[in-house]
């Protein structure tokens, strides 16, 4: 018995947070007819298909929306496991009470106005603990938005229909509005996901769990968190550690500088660590820092639809020399190699090139029309192990191809191909210029190869994911 | 007259450069009936008003577009002062020998084929700059696009009608694409350009001939550049400490790291110098290095816009707690101070702000709905001398509005407004999410306010105007 009882204590924690997502019955506690969000989630979570899984509390009664709005939780079915709680802060800990006392075991408070706050919010959020922890009840928030479950389609917060397509990319926000504006900004990205957790003050629920829990998750292969810092540094290190060997997962940590630290604080209530600490912690664990947002967007655009590479062997094919000279200085500073070309791929490609091409890595095809081609033959060359294709062309060129009523598709060729001759190879583009092309380029590209808009960028993705391949490989 | 004769000559040097972007007459030697280049400039210069000044030549002779093809430079009359050369490369050293001849002081070399292929290449180029350099020719080239001029519509290159807005910033390049690139993209995000050199392998005219003459330029304001490595180091950096003192210079080099510079090498004809002697190098000069494009190009929108700060105490503005705890980390990285807001400030802001609402700097409103009034507020705090306002939020709201007919604008609030307000503070915006809602604020804001897609990127641009603004007054 004794064996394996911390891991069985684990499990079943981690289980116990089954009901914020897949939930049997929802209470919607403050429910009601002000604009606002107690009216919405109860339409949003009908449009959802869950119709029949929701009851509306509000001790003002009434109707809502055709549903009656329950005086009281004592009034919901018995069957009911998650309440989502929309009172003003105040309120709250009462709130929790009656539903530890109706025997719900997972709680979603949006309410804001607490530790956030300053003192007076501190003692009240300490207050809704210890009522929640009396009951044994589990709580995501309070000050945040709750969850989302693409596997199924339910959500505590109201999303985009594309946010809402299946795909591997789990996420941990600790804010609200953060967490909506990823949702927002991912799936025009090509970026699906499978699970969002947005924490907030993390009242109980923390990073640690939603990391558990994710990395049990069979839907979700990939795992973008968003820190202010970590509620229990001690069990997030040795968290980190077990499950970045499973899924890589990408970090971004505000709180880098004491302003940073100030700022995070105010916001959610919590002081972000010493960000040295951090970096350490970070890189002894497997888990992968981002320096930037968009650099953790990149890194789950480019994790979540890549293959791991064998190898740090960068292939990058062009139309612009300079950009080319971007991306191999980019490429070189982070640790990739750009090997010479193969002799086969050297002699494919030298023939029929026009004379001024030079034939090398970067291979910049500049207007020879051999982009296509080109592509081809460096995702084919053995000594390749990921290809970064740079794809430009002034707008004036698209135009006239269009006054010959020719789409510029064919000046690119197609990328579908050039992705399935080497499917182990991971495959980013880059692309720049007028905004209509460079969307039409995504387009071309479609979900399974990133478009990045700079070189540098695309570089450093690449190089991410060689480095969690190289881990994976031979430090474990 | 031994007094200033120094700078008589250099006077002299840099006015023998207005014909390429002022031409009396143009000569396109190389105009063909083949779709291409020699195709469509033409054409192109006929569009912008250059119908009578032009004159094509082509052995071959006919006719194209309704001009006669004049089979010999000799043809040409006599007041035409600029050719732009179209032809293959071993004929380029025949043609500028010819254009010498006739009398005329520069040529835009188009053609590639030359020092960029190889030692063959080499040769051809240095035969062609003995052949223009006897005849006292001014050449941009070859392997470039040549110029634009968006004061009188004059380019040597098809350019998209929003590229010829004139505007205060001025562009060297030495590639033709990567300018091309710039010329498309620019435009959109709010940049207006008053000069472009592509400088090419710079067999004559290279970035010091270009910066003289754009520090002279009275319609530019500010200096973009992309470098990849000096032809001329020793007078590149007299040239530009001279230079950023009269014009912010924003400078990209490529060439960092050892495979940049081969890949630079390979299709410019130049070999990339030491970066770590770039380095030192720019920071004596007071121009402004950027570390990546993105950067290059963010500085260009900040600088071309906004005022020089008196001081680097930065106010931000948010509706997301984590996006300004972002921007905080990197304001403060980056040496910009984030002062305590006024009292007066934070008693204006109290009045009427919810509970939950933390008054300090970074400003989180939330979705108080109290942005306009921070913005003012934080704009007018005379702690303040620049501002950064964070604008998200959940598209699901946007959408809610629209439901009720609203707009979201009116959340946003008149930002023209916020912008009179304290028109002596630089004023940057910052927002992300889905792709419609962020072209919807970068509409709101106009070309006056730039609006950059993350905040570490809005924090570092607005560093670097108050780094320059600081050496500016402090320094000199």
């Amino acid at each position: 018995m004794a064996t394996g009882n911390a891991r069985g204590a684990h499990e079943k924690e981690i289980s116990s947070l089954r009901p914020f997502f897949d939930p049997r019955g929802v209470a919607i506690v403050g429910a009601t007819r002000t604009p606002g969000f107690g009216y919405l989630l109860p339409l949003v979570l009908r449009r959802r298909g869950f119709a029949e899984q929701v009851f509306l509390v509000n001790p003002a009664g009434g109707e809502l929306h055709g549903y009656p709005l329950l005086t009281s939780l004592e009034e919901v079915p018995d069957w009911v496991d998650l309440a989502v709680v929309l009172v003003p802060a105040p309120v709250v800990p009462q709130v929790l009470d009656e539903i530890g006392r109706k025997g719900i075991r997972c709680a979603v408070v949006e309410s804001a106005g607490f530790a956030e706050t300053g003192e007076d919010g501190k003692r009240l959020q300490e207050e809704a603990r210890r009522v929640a922890a009396s009951w044994g009840l589990r709580v995501i928030g309070p000050n945040c938005v709750g969850v989302v479950n693409t596997e199924n389609g339910f959500s505590t917060v109201e999303v985009l229909d594309e946010a809402l397509i299946p795909g591997p990319v789990g996420i941990v926000a600790q804010s609200g509005v953060f967490g909506n504006i990823l949702l927002d900004m991912l799936p025009g990205l090509g970026v699906r996901i499978s699970k969002a957790f947005t924490l907030g003050n993390r009242m109980d629920v923390d990073e640690v769990d939603a990391l558990r829990f994710l990395e049990r998750d069979p839907y979700t292969r990939v795992i973008m968190m968003y820190l202010e810092g970590a509620a229990r540094g001690r069990e997030l290190l040795s968290t980190l550690g077990e499950v970045a060997q499973r899924k890589p997962v990408l970090v971004l940590k505000s709180g880098r500088t004491e302003a940073g630290s100030r700022a995070a604080a105010s916001h959610t209530g919590s002081m972000a660590g010493e960000d040295r600490l951090y970096d350490a912690l970070f890189a002894q664990t497997g888990a992968i820092r981002a320096d930037s947002l968009e650099e953790l967007v990149d890194l789950a655009r480019v994790f979540s639809t890549q293959p791991l590479p064998r190898g740090g062997r960068l292939g990058v094919v062009t139309t612009s020399g300079s950009l080319g000279a971007l991306a191999s200085d980019a490429a070189s500073s982070a640790g990739l190699e750009l090997p010479a070309l193969s002799p086969a791929t050297v002699a494919r490609m030298r023939e029929g090139a026009p004379r001024w091409m030079s034939v090398r890595n970067p291979l910049d095809v500049g207007p020879s029309g051999h982009f296509h081609k080109a592509m081809l033959a460096v995702m084919e060359d053995e000594g390749t192990d990921m290809v970064l294709g740079i794809y430009v062309v002034p707008y004036a060129v698209v135009k006239e191809l269009e006054a010959m009523g020719l789409g510029w598709e064919i000046l690119v060729g197609d990328l579908a191909q050039v992705r399935e001759r080497a499917p182990e190879k991971p495959l980013v583009m880059c692309c720049l210029g007028k905004e209509e092309f460079v969307r039409g380029l995504q387009g071309l590209a479609g979900d399974g190869i990133p478009v990045l808009p700079s070189p540098e960028r695309a570089a450093r993705a690449l190089s991410a994911i060689y480095q969690y391949a190289h881990r994976v490989r031979y430090e474990r």
